[in-house]
């Protein structure tokens, strides 16, 4: 049955909505938590959802990690682009089973996880980055979440030329986007997606400029505010605090040139 | 080559943002706008992409329809779930190439035709409707989008029982989702996915509550709000309409009892 | 008693939240709706607040109108600004019983009406405007609401130049701001309040560069959003449809430039 | 001069937008700061807007502190109404020089401040509360902004009835609003404004359902959003952390129950 916990499997141990630790179950092995030691024995061999206690008597579930749960933990410190984003750049962009998809900047590889798992069983994903360093630990959370198969780690810089050719979709995250259009209008097939992302409106002017120099389309620009709610009876109301901005998501499709 | 447009593709014709439509690539047959006649002809056998004229000279542009599109235009008329929503609940609710998914109610099948387009190639949508009407025009709208295969639409009161098991996902957008929570813990994996889409807080604290009741952990209740921006140099800003509502959200997954 | 309906007083005809009528109430005169015939004479001599019946039996009330009332109907067909930005320009831009205020452009009079109100007694708002035509529109409008005599209106171009001095706030809903900062440090007292309304972000970026090179100080941006709740026993939620954008406001206050 | 700095002014020091602090100013005394010591004497007797340098060569700016600086200081630690509902309070709840309000509870007094600054020369504000040592607070609160004369703090359980007759607002902002509703329909003048501020949804709807049995019209609930811009060539963006809920208002005007 494939909800049974495996030595070697990545769980959640969830406490509460905002305590969750992402580790891997090995046999004999313990995790600290200010709450107390939870044992890995405890729960290899049971099925994901199990409920485990700590040393203390506090009570942990198990979970099998989602891809949400890969990408939160892969931002830990970087947190630029965040899941309301990907999951909007994942449908709008057209991401779909098949897809073949450049991304530039790999970075922490968050984006790069969302994208990998949705392209499987048969798509790719390029993903250049031209700073090493993240690229190590962008294989490091793709491997942890099973699918650096999906992807081909690219140590190049993106605004001096794509490889690759019959794209369906370029994914940006980067500096500066609109030194990547003409590059994406060259790969990509005809209708392909252009998808921006930026935390500054400057950034999103330059890149909406070019789109429409080179010949997109259907030029999109959006930004997408999540309000969590605190349901209790009695007390019903949105959370205080709330993420403001992450950053403006543009999208474009091309168009060709003869008409 | 994927991106030729072929007789009998469905393709997206666009104007502008506002003004696309979807139709059927059919030899010989022409398509009256207020903007003129385009003829089907013109296009068949060139690229995705391509741009043709009207009989007025109005430029359109032919692209193969997206996954969004073949929501959104299922959606005509009965505009209660939005992309910005469907994007969130797959995301969040974790559906994946190969997920095995229950859906109610089915409705015009625009949710339904996301979620089949990312459980493929090997997952399955359980698809239930009590409203046989709806059901025909789901079955259009999914045949329609080519997803029809990875669908099983069931003429079936959810309320009063799932058939599936080992479940990954129970997906709702219907007027009393809390009736249904009991029966999505006996068929959901361990750890397995609860979502639920409702526009009222009065159905998101019954529904809060039930989760509660029925052991249920990391509930989530959330609302996405996307805001489009006008990118124009010397006249950037919010577009001054916007939806302020459409509905909440809420995800739980299935934690064990024993423990 | 204050708060009985005399003839020649301004009322506000409330049929529901989307449908009221300002008018004056002229004896013997009747007030024609899609829901029948209002007669003035059957409140006037009455309360304000109580209701009458039109000739086909619909409940009309009969309000004293508020000053949002005022400011509402004096924007009929020219939304730009609207009293959610209008209240926060008030409080933030620390307009005051007895406070001097500058003000352009005056426009149909709608956020002057507004200032004029809450300067009162003793207080006095100077209205510039270059367009002769609104300079009446205006006038009316601040007849009808009673507050034309705290308010001089200008026929001016504020870019040429302010007349006035040792003032506690200059309030631009124009253009071109930038351009009126110069005057604005130039005639407001020490520690005085310019602030500026511009739907654009482009205005907003030329406005904050400009009161920086002229030693303004505590320069905020901000924008509000209002959104309207659907309270209903069973149905509660925001409503569907929203404004989602109008306008930024900027408020800066004057820094002296010996230290 | 009106705007010189005199012994015993309050004044706010102002260091950047989120480090500002109101003191008195009395000669001979020095103010400690973590960026050094200020004297006062270096200010009085100059104009308001002057720079001042700390002892470590620090500029900070004296302003004379605005109505939203004395409710903001008021509010230390007690964060519940912001700035932003107080100025849509003022405007919906047509807070006017003159006017008779009646308010509960008065906590801190922060919205008392508010509201006794715009019912001046004339009106007044009568404030309930049942907790002494909040009322204390508010005095001295009240007393450093000027205001005191305005307003009579009463202490009092505005749920067993308002004393006051001919009132034309009544502000709540309390844990049960519901309950004062037949005493504000009581003591209100006809069409005078019901004001409720309410952190959760369930208040709201307890307060809108005795709003109806009451005879109130004109019944609207919102929320509002501020969101603070980052303004700067080439990073302008919202900010990253927003205020994500504070709490509902709802307005409501008395009618007439004889028609």
């Amino acid at each position: 049955m494939a909800s049974e916990i495996r030595e070697g499997d990545y769980v959640l141990l969830y406490l509460d909505n905002k305590r969750t630790y992402l580790i891997r179950a090995e046999r004999g092995k313990v995790f600290h938590t200010h709450k107390g030691v939870v044992k890995i024995d405890d729960f290899i061999g049971r099925e994901f959802g199990v409920k485990v206690k700590s040393s203390t008597g506090v009570e942990f579930i198990v979970f099998k990690p989602s891809i949400r749960d890969y990408v939160y933990k892969s931002l830990r410190g970087t947190q630029i682009i965040y899941p309301k984003d990907i999951a909007l750049i994942i449908l709008y962009g057209n991401i779909q089973p098949g897809s073949r998809v450049v991304e530039a900047g790999t970075g922490v590889g968050a984006l790069t996880t969302a994208l990998a798992s949705y392209v499987r069983p048969n798509g790719m994903v390029y993903s250049y980055e031209i700073r090493e360093e993240f690229l190590n630990v962008a294989r490091k959370n793709l491997e942890r979440a099973g699918l650096l198969e999906y992807v081909e780690l690219k140590n190049k810089d993106i605004t001096q030329g794509i490889d690759e050719r019959d794209i369906d979709a370029v994914i940006l995250d980067m500096a500066t986007p609109w030194l990547v259009v003409p590059h994406a209008y060259e790969v990509l097939k005809g209708g392909g997606f252009f998808v921006s992302f930026s935390p500054t409106i400057d950034q999103v002017m330059k890149t909406v400029e070019e789109l429409r120099v080179y010949g997109f389309a259907y030029i999109e620009t959006i930004e997408c505010l999540v309000r969590r709610i605190h349901v209790e009876k009695g007390r019903t109301r949105p959370e205080t605090l709330m993420t403001g901005h992450t950053g403006y998501m543009t999208f474009a499709r091309k168009s060709l040139k003869e008409s």
